[in-house]
């Protein structure tokens, strides 16, 4: 064994979110945040407490979450990844771990994020999606759908998406790309934005597939919108469609993003 | 409650395996042939004997697997898939249901199968795929693996690719279709033919992966091929990457799959 070392690290990692409560711990039901200190304080002994730049809900899967922490151990940080790894199980990756500024922080820290949402838009269920994608037999006229997204893209109160049990001091966020194409039989949402409140995403996408439905005009849509009507926008999206799909910290490869 | 009627029916259905014991019926284990007879046990109370036309391993997948059975039921046809489907897990779905004449059998009626096998070819895992694709970090050259592939096609001996345990008579087949290409980070194998002894695609996967990581020279794969020496090929691929796409019955739409 080395000497201890205290080290800042950042970690990007990706889950299945299919059997977690969520990412951040909480009383009741295992969590992704509670697996990964499990088994960082299993592979160094030390008690650790992660930040995660996104709490995503259960069911939601990431390819790309953030999580910074402060770690005493000997294991020096290129063998930290493969180190960790075993200690997981197989629905958690870490995909990489870098020393950071003591002041980095995953959350606070992020200059924005990337998310997608998968729809399966056919008559029959695939098995195989039915974690990854959600489900949506009724036909979606994209045309629509995308000129609803385009209303949503700049800087807005985005109050008619936000969940009640936010926590977010000000509903005010900036989208950079609210987009949706059809590949195959499925429809594939991507978001591009400066912050994300609760439910936001799958509010928007509930929303969007209910104007592609035919169940809201385009101006009803924008009156929800504009008047940050929770009241009136369409259901929450399953779970199971979104994935956090990256966070950025560099001003510049945020700009570059999906652009 | 009508009258009971004696249906002969050809069925189409899709699963996961990640969670079974595979196709057949077994002592120790849930399989999808159980599930199924449960199913329609618990709908129609007739005790039910159903014939799949490939007996896929453990965490081999499907999406157009083909059952056939006789049942006592008041039932229509028309209104048996939604029916079934409510007595089934949501990692099996019922694709379609149609009566047939009582001579046909879904394995001994058919013509040929598709299957597709997936690899994730790149250095780190993905926890979403981790069920449905094999993980091969080792770079995989595809210009050999695809000369392996064009050896294979025809009518041949496939003995070096047959799992001990298969209950074949013959070892000979007919591969009409042996492919492989990049998607992005996966390599995407499909494979038709007009039978496939026990683990032959995962076998064949296995010893092309070979010749795609210069492990083997692709003179080295026609020598194991020609003598059918088992003891030399490659290891089996694993089950999670291979699904079932397609069964065939109708001799016309068998040439024009894949071609």
């Amino acid at each position: 064994m080395g000497a201890l070392n205290n080290l800042f690290l950042k970690m990007t990692v990706a889950y299945d979110g299919s059997c977690y409560h969520g990412f951040q711990r909480q009383p009741n039901g295992m969590t992704v945040q509670q697996k990964l200190e499990e088994g960082l304080a299993e592979l160094t002994g030390d008690c650790v407490n992660i930040a995660g730049a996104a709490r995503t809900d259960a069911g939601v899967h990431a390819l790309g979450q953030v999580v910074s922490f402060q770690l005493r151990t000997s294991i020096p940080v290129d063998r930290m990844v493969p180190a960790l790894q075993g200690k997981l199980p197989c629905d958690i990756v870490v995909r990489d771990a870098v020393e950071v500024d003591e002041a980095f922080h995953a959350r606070f820290s992020s200059v924005g994020k990337t998310y997608f949402y998968r729809v399966l838009n056919r008559e029959i269920a695939d098995p195989l999606r039915r974690n990854y994608a959600c489900h949506i037999r009724r036909e979606l006229d994209l045309h629509p759908m995308q000129e609803a997204l385009d209303m949503l893209v700049g800087e807005h109160d985005f109050g008619a998406f936000q969940a009640a049990g936010g926590s977010a001091r000000s509903p005010v966020r900036r989208l950079d790309l609210a987009h949706c194409k059809r590949m195959d039989n499925e429809i594939r949402f991507v978001f591009k934005g400066n912050g994300f409140l609760y439910h936001m995403v799958r509010n928007i996408v509930g929303t969007v597939m209910s104007v592609g439905s035919r169940e809201k005009t385009l101006k009803e849509f924008q009156k929800i919108f504009l008047d940050r009507d929770r009241t009136k926008a369409g259901n929450t999206a399953p779970a199971q469609g979104l994935c956090l799909q990256e966070v950025f910290y560099d001003q510049r490869q945020y700009d570059q993003a999906c652009s």
